[in-house]
């Protein structure tokens, strides 16, 4: 039996109505809503006919088991408040569609809350052990409903933690959410690397004061010393960076923020990427040199947030040089290897076994919006490459 | 008769009684609160001993009117939510001193919502017509409450407004707000002119994008697009603008200011100060022209909100000659003239009749704060100044 394409599409349709926002092809189907559960037991019921063992976590996690031992695949469900249509949905119907197609054990998996309603990552990041369960009952989402009572609402569909070990590696299928493979006009991108993450607050502490009667240099004025600082990172940056490292100042908090007063204070967030380890930690050292030396020149106080810090995370050998087989016997030449710039749930699932990603493009790169949308061709060629990846490590365990 | 200092600090601090905050000497009085009714009755019983006729008028102006025609001086006695125990209440109980004192027909004012719960020196906007009733009343303070509903809670005490041709002229005094005076260790300033502002709002839309994935030079950042925007702007100023000019970005709200997304939009605030129109134009010029030259640099949209504009305003030169005169007996070579870079209520006097004001000393250039505060020598050299001009300007007239 070999995969059936229609029947693939026919799936991905079939979620997209579970939230429809009645956008374009856009979907409302945040962790835990009413649409999320309900795409949920759907998918229970569709792994149940593909002959896996339907199997909801604590969290909400919804496992498709094959007996013994089986290659995991797949990615999450839930959607950002205004999201498209594929994103991670894209991953767990081309698992189901190689698991029912496959001769191999495949199993299949939808994580909750990847979208981060409430952490970031939550669902995989607990099973993997990243994220104490205690520690993520405490979050909230942005109306103050914590994790632990949004999660209660599918409490009675649990049957425990799946033990990790049952799987012999885990391989994730996600759109691009860039713009690097429609721009090229490639049809297949395969993942080398997850890039590591850091990201803290800044606050800059000067003087408030009154607009009018405050002279220009007497003043401490908190936005001149974040502007200083956004122009001076940038120019230093220009040395140590690469083409795919990326850094962004995407929050501002300004006090008290009105048009007649001298700003007295600002805090803003500070994030950076790069595949590179050593990277993160040298542009650290220029964003705090470069900080202290703006807070020196305007007479600001300085103070930083805790630093979160994500690890960049390399693909298994194995599992990436599978995909990468079958993205050439797909599409020959039309296919790169890349970086992914966006966390996945990959990243933690990578604590437990060897992981791998593809990645198909993304129209316009557009992505956490209604109007995301990749074309059919894209969509069939990476489950064709999930089919040939699977059918090359099959031969290889044989 | 001569003016009582002591009669003069006593008031003062009689009125700071009237929502006191219990830190420091601050006030917490806005417009219409209780707590400023409660003084502008208790100000009305003042200046019925003093032997005026209080009158409120429909929006809460209070005036203590002499017979005939008069001379009014006073400023306001509302504060700001967290308003020191000065800034305007000084310029009325000082009005109200020298009214008692003098030989000459002294008329006393404080007007209402100077400190712009609703609008910008609201209650002396409408009084000289600047402002028109009917647009008053639809203004909203933050929580939205309307000017109209607010200034029902005074309506039984109106009886209409004040005929502005029975006044020869205004007089304010009032702290200076900011550091010039008490940094050069002057006692007093005469105000030459009350600079002229421009406010408007500014937004850069570009593209929102997933802050991971999209690489540096594809991005469209708003807030890239406000810094350079903030750094062209700075250089350029440098050629056109005085030690006295200002300019402030005080408000910045970025879209939708999350630390992984690339920030599509900022609307932000740009206000500039300065006591010529001709430079307040030659600067406007100049934003508009970098904002657009950012915009088609860095692929943003650009656009405006409506521009609010007030004219810079002369002092009366005889008006103004007569505190010079005051200032050089009171406090010889210890005094200055110079601008208000702060709106008053002259502002709008301004269009009725000659008006004048003088300033004393804020200690540390703070206002609009509780620490607001300037000592009982810098005060008492105020109403002096005050009394000597009155003289001056009775032998002139007689």
């Amino acid at each position: 039996m070999s995969i059936d394409p229609n029947r693939f599409l026919a799936d991905l349709h079939k979620l997209r109505e579970f939230g429809a926002s009645g956008i374009g092809k856009g979907v409302v189907r945040p962790a835990y809503s009413p649409a999320d559960i309900a795409a949920r037991k759907w998918l229970a019921g569709r792994m149940g006919e593909a002959g896996l063992e339907p199997h909801f976590d604590p969290v909400g996690n919804l496992f498709g088991l094959a007996p013994g031992t089986s290659l995991l695949m797949g990615s999450h469900s839930d959607s950002q408040p205004e999201g498209g249509w594929l994103d991670g949905a894209l991953g767990v119907i081309a698992a189901l569609e190689i698991a029912r197609s496959s001769d191999q054990p495949i199993s299949v998996v939808s994580f909750q809350d990847e979208e981060g309603r409430f952490g970031v990552t939550t669902g995989s990041a607990v099973w993997s052990g990243g994220l104490p369960l205690e520690q993520a009952d405490q979050l909230t989402d942005g109306s103050g409903i914590t994790f632990g009572a949004a999660r209660s609402a599918m409490a009675e569909l649990s049957k425990g933690f799946v033990e990790p070990s049952r799987f012999r590696g885990f391989i994730e299928m996600h759109i691009e959410q860039g713009p690097a493979l429609d721009a090229a006009g490639q049809q297949i991108g395969v993942v080398s690397d997850i890039v590591g993450i850091r990201d803290m607050s800044i606050t800059f502490e000067g003087q408030q004061n009154h607009a009018g009667t405050t002279p220009m240099h007497l003043r401490r004025d908190a936005f001149q010393a974040l502007s200083l600082f956004n122009a001076r990172l940038n120019d230093r940056f220009r040395n140590v960076v690469t083409p795919q490292t990326v850094w962004t100042i995407g929050r501002v908090d300004l006090h008290p923020n009105a048009s007649s007063i001298v700003p007295g204070r600002v805090r803003f967030s500070m994030q950076w990427r790069d595949g590179d380890g050593d990277r993160l930690i040298r542009m650290e050292e220029i964003i705090r040199a470069t900080a202290q030396q703006v807070a020196d020149e305007l007479s600001m106080t300085l103070s930083y947030g805790p630093m979160l810090g994500l690890e960049p995370v390399a693909m298994d050998p194995i599992l990436r040089a599978a995909l990468e087989l079958g993205a050439e016997q797909v599409s020959p030449e039309n296919w790169r290897g890349m970086p992914s710039g966006a966390l996945h749930d990959a990243t933690n699932v990578a604590r437990l076994m060897p992981v791998a990603m593809l990645f198909v493009p993304s129209i316009d790169g557009i992505s956490h919006d209604f109007a995301e949308d990749t074309t059919e061709d894209d969509l069939i060629a990476g489950l064709c490459v999930l089919e040939h990846a699977v059918r090359a490590l099959a031969g290889r365990s044989e």
